[in-house]
């Protein structure tokens, strides 16, 4: 699959089937529109599918795992060892992306796209493996555009897989110590903000942490000059290969004609280069939380969704789009289950 | 049960349990508080109960209906006859509330609090109707003094009721056409706010009927002079039935040591009565979502809880609460079942 056949996949919505949801929305026993979001994700889905399902989709959180040269500099307060450890945890179920999405009744779907070491074969591991971690991005580019392109290619493919196994929601996930530093360089240059506002504290650093982390992102920029017009270009230079894979993940969701539920920060960065690649695959996205991280709000304007949770998340794993899928299955049962004015003998609103 | 008595059996949190969750919050592989108000809830469920329950504790929706003489003014965009319709439209399980509260694996409990109509004895409906709806407040008093308190110990009755069958967690909900023009008036006294920072659209008026509303707001306030430093005056003079026994629900449940889940703008009204006759109740309470009723983050602020949803809703009926009653399961399943750092070999933060 090249990246031009996964792109001309990808299909508008249909309008149509859009329509004779919210007819039906506005039919149900409550005044039009009191269940705001719900009756919106319902909508949606109605035109991605062409229809609200009469189930409950099965749904699948996709976590993208790759390192980052950049940790070098000093970026992060955990070691980069971490992001190998907490794929191990990820098989073995313990983490909170687990626990949640578990709850959420999703699968965890673990990929290596680009840890910085080699992982043994592990139960339920998808091993596809673009390179061992991106290259310091404040010295030179982080990857190749090649690269960059092959894990597109990656998170795409992960999906059809999923899609074959009859998946019809994804949630995007992610872990790779440092991430936070290319998503904040990522949604600077795309959105042409100013650093401050985009720049949070990742898992926790401490103020001179922070500043090396704001110098390292300068450095990058100033390094690479990355071309916002061509969003490829910044995802190799100042991205990151997990967040490669997760503009995958997006594109390949629209490219099959599913959601995708985008998680937090770095999942937002994803989002970000997936839109400016594709615009088409913007509809086919589904907000979930608001992150801790300052930048977020501005990755979910860029691409045109809205966050329902304010959870004060900011562990990223897939963690807030695992709570958002229960809010996709609240909306499939709030379309099929609720009596109409007419079913239920009651009155509508006065004129 | 006295009032007196109820509010003597609410005790304070339990710190010590609260720190000790804490600590394996903090144990749990993830950075410390990222898992933000998850953390925050389970930490609150072992203040309330002295542990973090073991297994996902049984809920239940309390919803509480009553009608409002003042919809005589022309404040509502729904007529009278809507509410009886509901109670029947719960009880056969097709509104909103019911969908929700099934998703969430809650029990609806649907009480007849001051429905203005004598109602047929349906199953599952619990008769306990004080009046046959408040007077227009507009005119005069809403309800005398006895009536408002006989309307908290029935709230607080049924949720003594629950507890006995094992419920362990309570939400708020109710039904009530016109009963955002009290929950308006409450917010509006009890805060010392501005009219225009407080009225909505409730199920959606129109400007002249908003207009309406505001001036049956200033007329019920001008007539009946309620005290704001005698919570129960302002409840009898300018509330609802379903409000002051959604009250009783709040008091009740922190008198059983259950957490109580507050919905939307009505169920505010009522946390803002019930947090002002007893504040040591107000930690029992979790917040859900944010209206869109304009005046219900002044409640939520007034008795110091946040939401956690972002929906759009403006429905009531408990569906913001039902919503949020999914992420203490949440919490509850985070707390018992991630991975400490040393079971899972994860490399803590370095220093």
């Amino acid at each position: 699959m090249s990246l031009e056949s996964l792109l001309q996949q990808i299909k508008p919505l249909n309008e149509e089937a859009m329509e004779k949801a919210q007819a039906h929305l506005d039919d149900l026993t409550k005044p039009q529109g009191s269940l705001g979001v719900l009756e919106d994700i319902a909508k949606q889905l109605a035109g991605i599918y062409g229809e609200v399902p009469k189930e409950i989709p099965q749904k699948a959180i996709i976590l993208m795992a790759g390192d980052h040269g950049v940790v070098e500099e000093g970026v992060s307060a955990f070691p980069q060892e971490v992001t190998p450890q907490m794929i191990i945890n990820f098989i073995h179920g313990g983490a909170g992306s687990n626990v949640l999405a578990r709850h959420a009744g999703a699968e965890l779907v673990c990929v290596d796209v680009g840890v910085a070491v080699d992982m043994d074969d592990l139960p339920g591991l998808i091993k596809k493996k673009v390179a061992y971690g991106t290259k310091n991005m404040a010295k030179g580019p982080a990857m190749t555009r090649d690269e960059a392109i092959q894990a597109i290619l990656v998170g795409a493919e992960v999906v059809a897989d999923a899609y074959g196994r009859g998946i019809r929601v994804v949630g995007t996930g992610e872990m790779g110590i440092g991430n936070t530093t290319p998503s904040a360089a990522i949604i600077l240059v795309m959105g042409n903000l100013p650093i401050e506002q985009v720049v949070g504290r990742g898992t926790g650093i401490n103020d001179k942490q922070l500043d090396v982390k704001i110098s390292a992102i300068k450095k990058a920029i100033e390094i690479n000059q990355p071309n916002r017009d061509d969003a490829i270009d910044v995802l190799a230079k100042i991205g990151g290969l997990e967040i490669a894979g997760l503009a995958g993940v997006c594109l390949g969701a629209a490219a099959q004609g599913i959601p995708v539920v985008i998680d937090g920060f770095i999942s937002g960065a994803a989002a970000v280069i997936a839109g400016a690649i594709c615009p088409q695959a913007r509809p086919y996205m589904i907000g979930s939380h608001l992150s801790v991280e300052p930048g977020h709000k501005f990755m979910l304007e860029y691409v045109g969704i809205k966050p329902m949770l304010m959870m004060n998340f900011r562990l990223g794993e897939g963690t807030g789009a695992a709570l958002a899928m229960t809010m996709i299955d609240g909306a499939v049962k709030i379309y099929n289950e609720m009596a109409t004015f007419s079913s239920a003998g009651v009155s509508e609103a006065l004129e």
